[in-house]
């Protein structure tokens, strides 16, 4: 039996994430305290330490493991990838964006502070997770820390994620959007900064060109395979469940690949792409297995 | 004759300033060019490459050659200081926060673009600011480079610009706003990436410790003089002249240096910062120059 298949038998997973989550915002929480102006360090701790997955920083630390590294090189990085994923948020539930009232089972940042501060909130975060993965990251050479810098401003910026976040915002009320269009989308929103994620981690441990590449495939199959569970999701799922507002893709006539391809052959390319990100690292043998488990996670989630 | 006060007479300003434009123009354009999704890549440009003095970007130039350095050397995290100043005046503009519709002279990029790509615009010039200058900066070890990006995340961050305008938008409407408040504002909200402005330049060419401390000093002082004129500028200046709408302050009863200590002292004020400045430098001779003709610029300018 190879090991993309046997791994969860092996690996307890729950613990893992568990332990890790705890690790990652005991590090959000000491990295945001509170100061003057206190509005607006209230307002990032509060969508930074709300609740969420951890799945960006979960994902740093263990390809950095993976690659031969410690916790301790990875988490400054893990935290700055935490932060941008939250700027992301609370910008994209901006009534001129989203116009989202809940995010994570609770009000969204600028229904409590107001838009202004929410766009702040956005911008700061966005700022200070440079400062804060520059500053804090020990044990690692310049040049590395450098090309997670540079990685991590291409995937936040018009060739990542804010490109994305673009282009499903034109495509909003289109019902003839091409499958072409919807992968730029999700390569771009969620994909760029999921690849980051996994391959800062690597990166920053000094790993060869070959783990790079596996990693980066891997990354790329699971960001797919993210993206159509929770468009999967958001038919299936409920509201309490999600912690967000569910079918509003339908609602808003959104084209997803649930509508593209069927509830079914969704969760079957969804299931392929896990496989084949789990095959992509069965080189690396048991040290591959937490990185392993979390793609099997990410379609196996209901929220 | 000190040099703090003989510097116009030997060194052509407005040549130099003019020359200079031209290259941070050029290199600003050839950074952003337009791709898919074209849209936020035009309004990227539109706000970039419309009008400005470039001053953030000059003083960086300046700086570095002060210190030994080269053009080439500051010029990409000059390009990024000047996308990060674009990026706070696209969201400044914004409905939720000044709700201003003219911006050096133009329409304000949300009045053309729309709120929702105009939040992406200055969201995608925050980020590519950092891999720009990550990836374009040539011949500095990589430790200045980092030293560099560190800087600029805290000088946009809760602990620079962000704090800074928070306390403005707390500050709006109050008529009994305290100077210590009001200096809180400006050396955040216009001092902080001046500061870095100045400083990144002599960072990226090596300096020492105290050239670093004079040019810290020199920044913050014409930081705040900056701030005083363009406070006295709002009461003395038409709209025409400055691209924007004058008598804001006014007419938000919003707490200036001019209101606090009249236009007189206020002029008397931002002279005596200027001349602190560029006594500060006088210890670096002929090099000094540009930077304390720079500084004679900023109280003398109308707009």
């Amino acid at each position: 039996m190879s090991q993309a298949t046997g791994v969860s038998a092996k690996f307890d997973l729950s613990a893992y994430l568990k332990e890790r989550q705890q690790w990652i915002e005991e590090a959000l929480s000491a990295a945001i305290p509170v100061r003057y102006p206190e509005r607006i360090y209230e307002a990032m701790r509060y969508s930074l330490l709300g609740s969420g997955k951890r799945l960006r920083p979960i994902l740093c630390l263990a390809s950095c493991e993976l690659a031969g590294g410690t916790v301790e090189m990875a988490m400054p990085t893990a935290c700055a990838l935490e932060m941008v994923h939250t700027m992301s948020l609370i910008h994209d539930d901006l009534p001129a964006m989203d116009n989202d009232d809940y995010r994570r089972g609770r009000l969204t940042n600028h229904k409590i502070y107001g838009e202004a501060i929410a766009i702040l909130s956005g911008d700061g975060l966005l700022a200070y997770a440079f400062e804060w993965l520059v500053r804090q990251t020990r044990g690692v050479p310049a040049e590395a820390v450098l090309e997670v810098v540079a990685r991590l401003g291409h995937a936040v910026a018009a060739t990542g994620l804010v490109g994305g976040q673009v282009v499903d915002l034109e495509s909003e009320g289109k019902t003839d959007v091409s499958l072409e269009t919807l992968h730029f989308i999700h390569t771009h929103k969620t994909g760029a900064l999921l690849e980051i994620s996994v391959v800062s981690g690597a990166i920053l441990a000094g790993a060869g060109q070959d783990l790079i590449e596996a990693l980066t495939d891997y990354a790329q199959k699971i960001g797919l395979a993210f993206q159509i569970v929770d468009d999967i999701l958001d038919i299936t799922g409920t509201t309490e469940e999600l912690g967000k507002t569910t079918g509003k893709d339908q609602k808003a006539r959104k084209v997803t690949y649930p509508s593209l391809w069927g509830l079914e052959e969704s969760r079957r390319q969804a299931e392929q792409l896990v496989y084949e990100a789990k095959n992509r690292l069965d080189p690396w043998g048991d040290k591959a297995i937490p990185l392993q488990a979390l793609a099997d996670f990410i379609v196996a989630r209901t929220h």
